[in-house]
């Protein structure tokens, strides 16, 4: 295995391009100031109806628009064909500033509502925060 | 809560800016072909030494220089504060062109060899593979 992670660092935003990523580690690291990651994997419980589903999902996504420290939201449905997905169906990933801006999305009442609403729905579910490191 | 969802679109990579995303749909759809993003979550054994973990994850990263079909390597380490991490301790996000490229790289001989140095150390994994939408 050849010797790897030199070339890591810190991103600020995923609009960083791959020819910004390769300035000097200094600059990045600058902007990388607080960036951080969500990502969230559902599985329903078997008797929510799937346009139930569609809809948790959709008025989820509308977070983005709701609360100020919430920076982006991507969504996924599952397309594994092997390995442990562990039965999650969809994966969510919100993108903060700063950890501060995950506090603040926390305690919003557009969030309080929207958990309470696609709580009971869940089978499992988990949540993991984390600042991301670029590699490429 | 607000309509929503009619905002969200499929996007081509992670160098997408929010002033690019902005474009009309169409045009954001065809950069989004085949696009498919694979989420890991590792949770490693306690007897793995902290160094040696360290290790693995950069010996993983140099993955993306040897495996064409794998795009962009991103790793996090939790800093979950509440709810439900499960344990998992590392977030690895791939992205690939498509899900060929994802076959490609299960069957890359640098990937099969990293898979079987990390496998023995993890107690639990979760991999999924989804193609992401932008809600922004």
């Amino acid at each position: 295995m050849l010797e790897s992670g030199e070339n890591c660092f810190e991103v600020g935003s995923w609009k960083l391009t791959m020819e910004e990523a390769s300035r000097p580690k200094e600059k990045t690291m600058e902007e990388a100031k607080g960036f951080v990651r969500r990502v969230l994997l559902f599985k329903f419980k078997a008797e929510t109806a799937p346009d139930h589903i569609e809809q948790l999902i959709k008025d989820h996504s509308n977070l983005v628009n709701l609360v100020e420290s919430l920076k982006s939201w991507h969504m996924g449905k599952d397309v594994s064909v092997k390995y442990s997905n562990e039965g999650f169906t969809h994966v969510i990933e919100l993108t903060f500033e700063s950890t501060e801006g995950i506090a603040a999305y926390m305690g919003h009442p557009a969030h309080l509502e929207m958990h309470e609403r696609i709580w009971p729905h869940l089978e499992k579910i988990v949540v993991i925060d984390y600042k991301p490191t670029l590699c490429n």
